[in-house]
């Protein structure tokens, strides 16, 4: 046991619930509606999400039992494996544990079939027959085109324009599957027809994507709008992640010091830290838990808590919660995942309450830590995943340096496979240190709406 | 468990030994020396390729014990799992059950790091410091490249010019686990100079990448030569595939009437079906075993059983086997790792005393094949994988079609991340058929030594 270095579980360890950390949490600050300035109600959000999904989203419940379809088909790749990364703790000669949690192998590559597939379930459920959604780097995309293959339904994917240009192939799997991906902003829809006007070669976000997602669901009542992150039950259903790794761990006689996860939309970082942080909040063992983010998009660093849209083009609730603006475009970093200009709302509010930590990193030290895991450990990570291996790497370097052997666990959230090009450039020393000007940060910053100030 | 989908093992179940089939098999026609005529002895082989490993090559015995050092490092993804594919069965329609061996969760995503990494483990434990090898598709390229890394030696990987140019990520990973990647025919060698004085835009071929990788190695005494496939021992190697897939099996409480493998140097297909084959020589149980090959080059189904070069320069031993002619220079179809003159002699051997049968199919069948497996199963094929796909496929309507159900297992050797591009062609129309002219082929046979004659 104690040389093992992969940690697996049976199928039947599957975990039957997903957390809700707001069970744990003091109440947090509701969503509005912004044209109303009041809380938003169900109906709000039965415009675009299945009942069952909005039960999940407002509710305080801490364990939601995960439908026996979803466990069957999480079963493929669920339980994942948790690594030991003994070679690199060898090369950086630390007494840290480094330990790992691979969704690299799960269909598409990525955690985010975890939330996919329960999504188009209950909108299947709900009588959907085609699922929406926006993407940055493609893995999101990705992952509801496969789920949506599954169930027979058909999917419209808005992609962030400069990662389908950075990222052609994630374009050609989503359609391998049967899906349309539209390089966002596009024609398609008023929001996108507006961007386009207003910057022809607007090279996209996240927040653009959402907007023009959006308006595409409200124009189709059989279309249901799928989130990739931030909500409140995509943190849920990513807790699968936490609830195993915390089993795996159990196994390797261990708990971690440290939890580590790169931050975008932040439902890596809470499907893997909260199960460990409910522990903690019910009076549990203590644990540090980092959030990674790019210093080109660093939302949770410098942006402030307040009341904001999590899309562009204002169609979202405001909610509370860090953001560098709606109208905040970041570098076209390559960690296309992390490029979003706000967090999830219980992310957010961790951190604000202080039990999580933020630091953001720029992308020429976040691939060389890439590099230097894929020689050690054999696994080319995502530019995502990346930016937790670099601050696993400098903790376990001061784990050297303060001779202390502290436990690491981090996600490894996607394999890197349609990130090479980018691998490419940082080889070639002409991946660029997505400096962040501080008057791009300043317009985005303005665009937060006044209310946040009450 | 009778609704599992995946079948895992522990790691105290990864194999303790390579089956070497040579032990069940009548005694093979010996490999030549090409200037003397004579069997090649122990001191030729000693040429490229450390004593371990020569004595493997050419040894009788059944089991070959596994080093702790290489089982250590197969832990991190073996035993690999075994799946069934439910979906894809019901799409069908079909009474058959089909299992896949799915390598893809491997590094570097294929099923070569199985040999890759014994084959450095000797090389260093020889005394060498740098590894070279030849590459088509750029999965052996890969597996070299991350072996070497584990082992802190170089790597100087030749790869087939069109495939290089077909896949120039898989270069860029090579690289960035710090290997040199040559496209080939190259200028570094004189063989490589000979065919492009010959052929200035030459495609290049296995058989010409593997004639620069051995004048390679002739010219640095610490540089071992790796072999991708064919070879005796890397048959061996691969068995530990079979092996588990057996124990899975039985935990499945099942027995495959059909083993269905990808065929190009044959160590995928030996890999997974010769501990079945061992088992039915040894009185156990009947089973087909089918080998599956593109049209495009037909070695099992076209060439002829004779001796012959494994490479185009002539630098190796006359080996008798399946082959093309060591001139044949197939058309640059996607599945590059199936684009070999020549077939591993144990595989030749195998055939032609009946044990197995095999099939040429063209690469539209093939990935037509792949996008109905992804869709159903979420798993992205290599297009050499998609060749047995194809064939699983044509079995299991056989079955639906005469009412029965058999037990069909194949053999999923890597994932298709890196042969997006062809998917692309391939939904775009623009892939071409592969027409094997009879002018091309009747040029390769016609390159066959005359002593084949005898």
């Amino acid at each position: 046991m104690k040389d093992q270095i992969r940690f697996l579980l049976p199928q039947s360890e599957i975990p039957r619930t997903w957390y809700n950390i707001a069970a744990d949490l003091p109440a947090m600050a509701p969503p509005l509606n912004a044209r109303t300035g009041r809380p938003i109600t169900r109906e709000d959000m039965l415009r675009t999400t299945p009942a069952a999904l909005v039960d999940q989203e407002m509710g305080n419940q801490r364990e939601i039992e995960i439908p026996d379809e979803v466990r069957e088909i999480y079963a493929q790749w669920r339980p994942t494996p948790l690594f030991r990364a003994r070679r690199l703790e060898r090369a950086l000669r630390t007494p840290a544990r480094i330990y790992y949690k691979y969704e690299g192998d799960a269909p598409t590559g990525s955690f985010k079939p975890n939330s996919a597939v329960p999504q188009a379930y209950y909108n299947r459920e709900a009588g959907k027959d085609t699922l929406v959604a926006d993407t940055g780097a493609g893995q999101w995309g990705s992952a509801v085109a496969f789920a949506a293959a599954l169930f027979g339904m058909k999917a419209e994917i808005f992609m962030v324009r400069v990662s389908a240009k950075q990222k052609p192939h994630r374009k050609v799997l989503m359609e391998a599957f049967g899906a349309r991906c539209i390089p966002s902003p596009s024609e398609q829809t008023e929001a996108g027809r507006g961007f386009l006007a207003d910057t022809p070669d607007h090279p996209g976000s996240l927040g653009v994507a959402k907007s023009e997602a959006l308006q595409t669901v409200y124009a189709n009542p059989t279309a249901g709008y799928t989130r990739g992150s931030a909500a409140n039950h995509v943190c849920a259903h990513q807790t699968v992640i936490g609830q195993e790794a915390k089993r795996q761990l159990e196994l390797a006689e261990d708990y971690p010091d440290i939890v580590i996860g790169a931050a975008g939309g932040g439902s890596n970082l809470a499907g893997l830290a909260f199960p460990f942080l409910g522990e903690k909040l019910r009076g549990g063992r203590d644990v540090r838990i980092v959030a990674v983010e790019p210093a080109a998009c660093p939302t949770l660093t410098r942006g402030r808590i307040a009341y904001d849209h999590a899309d562009s083009g204002r169609l979202t609730p405001l909610y509370r919660m860090h953001t560098l603006g709606h109208t905040f475009v970041p570098p076209p970093v390559h960690a296309g995942g992390l490029r979003a200009h706000s967090i999830a709302p219980l992310v957010s509010w961790a951190t604000e309450l202080g039990h999580i930590e933020a630091v953001a990193e720029t992308q020429t030290r976040c691939f060389e830590a890439g590099v230097l895991f894929l020689r050690e450990e054999g696994v080319l990570a995502a530019p995502e995943a990346a930016h937790a291996i670099r601050v696993v790497i400098d903790e376990a370097v001061r784990c050297r340096e303060e001779g202390t052997a502290r436990t690491i666990l981090f996600g490894l959230t996607g394999h890197g496979n349609f990130d090479l090009s980018a691998y490419e450039r940082f080889a070639a020393g002409t991946l660029p240190d997505d400096s962040l000007s501080d008057e791009v940060l300043a317009h985005g910053l303005a665009s937060i709406p006044s209310l946040a100030e009450v």
